[in-house]
């Protein structure tokens, strides 16, 4: 049985505490947020304080707060050379103070604490910067999801950026749909299948093989019916560019 | 029973033919395409030909061909005053030639002969020029899906662009993804639960409300940060623009 403390109350650390309390070879023996109002509700099933000094004994501390708060709370651990992780996928390793034994549990999946979320597809890229404490988080997080990476520092990085791409960024396209459609009374719902699909495909396929339309067609008049058609100047820029970056990815020719 | 002929041998017309094979109301009768040899493995379950001078009566004719070579078959089929519509998001419902009755069904998704669909799903936007055919493509597009919409030649041509962001663009992101991800030695497939997680967000709240990330927190470090790890200039161009049109639609802040 792994003994876990998790500090922070926000979207990461409520999945994870949810997580780890369904799993048989875990035990959340303690949460700690620096205010109790948000964890009160789960006084029933773990043991929660305010008071970094009333800390408890794990085999692993879980800092799931915000990126600029995990380094001082990390100092402020009143114990050393125990295993602790942070969970960001943007925050150095080395930000964790030195007196403990240092790891990093990226949950690779974008977190809403009120949205129901299956933990057990989610991946999770570890790292520890000694090797003896690998094996341990590891388990751990087996013992909640199917995919678990080992990660080092530089891919992890990469990893969250590239996920700005394919979460964010892809988000505001959608955001865009919706603009364009409303704008012309059309309905952005008729296109949620669509995104659907668009998501699905590229689990099985590469997107390079699953991409279709104008841009990768060189299709100069649909692509120039559809820039006389947007009258946001704004959203002319974003379908030149990607427009752009298609053709870069499908051949040579430009707009 | 509508009885159907579907003209053209693609994507389109593939999945039509299948969706329509399994409806109790719709009856396939004949299958044209300009070669047989596309359509020839289905010899046994229709009528198929490549001559238009034998085209059976029916209630409807399907012209789902290329873009460009709607018009033309329009004026090549030899009737008058029957119903034919064409599938296309963009194409003119005048150019179908003004001997007929004219129509349009347009089902919004991305279609590939060969990969599986579940066509009642699929959103199918529906028009005609002379309003008692309405009914008619109506009744035919409920046979194959649950999403039936009546949609005008605007919507319809806006629809079709917006589809262009969330689905070849969308696409884009995810290839640019794969690319700074393999650039590193990390691995793409780790982003997929949180590619398929972005597109389900989207289902039940709107884009503005499932939006994440350092941009809409207008994180100016994180930012720099990214800019600072990619090496691709386009890259960064699309991240630029990107963040840029997250921070339009959420405050005021430039980059
Ligand atoms: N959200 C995601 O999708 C996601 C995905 C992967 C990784 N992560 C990483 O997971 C970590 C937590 O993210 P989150 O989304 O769960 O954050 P969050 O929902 O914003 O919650 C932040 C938590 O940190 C606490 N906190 C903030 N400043 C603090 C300070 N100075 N001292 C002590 N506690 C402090 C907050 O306490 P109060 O309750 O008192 O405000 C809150 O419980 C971050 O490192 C993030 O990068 C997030
Ligand atoms: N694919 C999609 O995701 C999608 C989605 C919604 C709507 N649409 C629309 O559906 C229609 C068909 O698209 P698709 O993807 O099915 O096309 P496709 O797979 O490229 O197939 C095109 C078909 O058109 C035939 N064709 C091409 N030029 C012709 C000509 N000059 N005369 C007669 N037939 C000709 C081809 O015949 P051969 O077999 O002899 O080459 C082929 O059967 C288009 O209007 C498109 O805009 C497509």
């Amino acid at each position: 049985m792994i003994s876990v403390v998790i500090l922070g109350a926000g979207n990461v650390a409520t999945h994870l505490f949810k997580a780890f309390n369904k799993a048989d070879s875990v035990s959340v023996i303690q949460w700690y947020n620096r205010n109790l109002e948000s964890i009160k509700q789960f006084k029933h099933h773990v043991d929660i304080t305010d008071d970094l000094s009333h800390l408890k004994h794990a085999d692993v501390y879980i800092i799931a707060v915000s990126d600029d708060a995990i380094k001082a709370l990390s100092r402020l651990l009143p114990f050393e050379n125990k295993l602790v992780v942070h969970t960001s996928g943007s925050v150095n390793i080395n930000d964790l103070d030195k007196k403990h034994k240092r790891g990093v549990l990226y949950p690779l999946q974008t977190f809403s604490k009120h949205a129901d979320l299956d933990f057990s597809n989610v991946p999770i890229c570890i790292e520890t910067l000694d090797k003896k404490s690998y094996p341990l988080l590891k388990q751990l997080s087996k013992s909640i999801s199917n995919i678990t990476k080992k990660v080092n520092s530089d891919q992890r990085r990469v990893l969250h950026l590239a996920a700005v791409y394919v979460n964010n960024f892809t988000n505001q396209l959608y955001r865009i749909g919706h603009e364009i459609t409303e704008s012309k009374g059309a309905e952005f719902d008729l296109l949620k299948p669509l995104i659907m699909e668009t998501a699905k495909k590229v689990q099985d396929i590469s997107p390079y093989r699953a991409q279709t339309g104008p841009a990768k067609r060189h299709d100069k008049k649909t692509i120039n019916k559809h820039l006389k058609l947007l009258e946001n100047e704004h959203h002319k820029d974003v379908y030149k560019l990607l427009t752009k970056s298609i053709q870069l990815t499908h051949g040579r020719k430009k707009l």
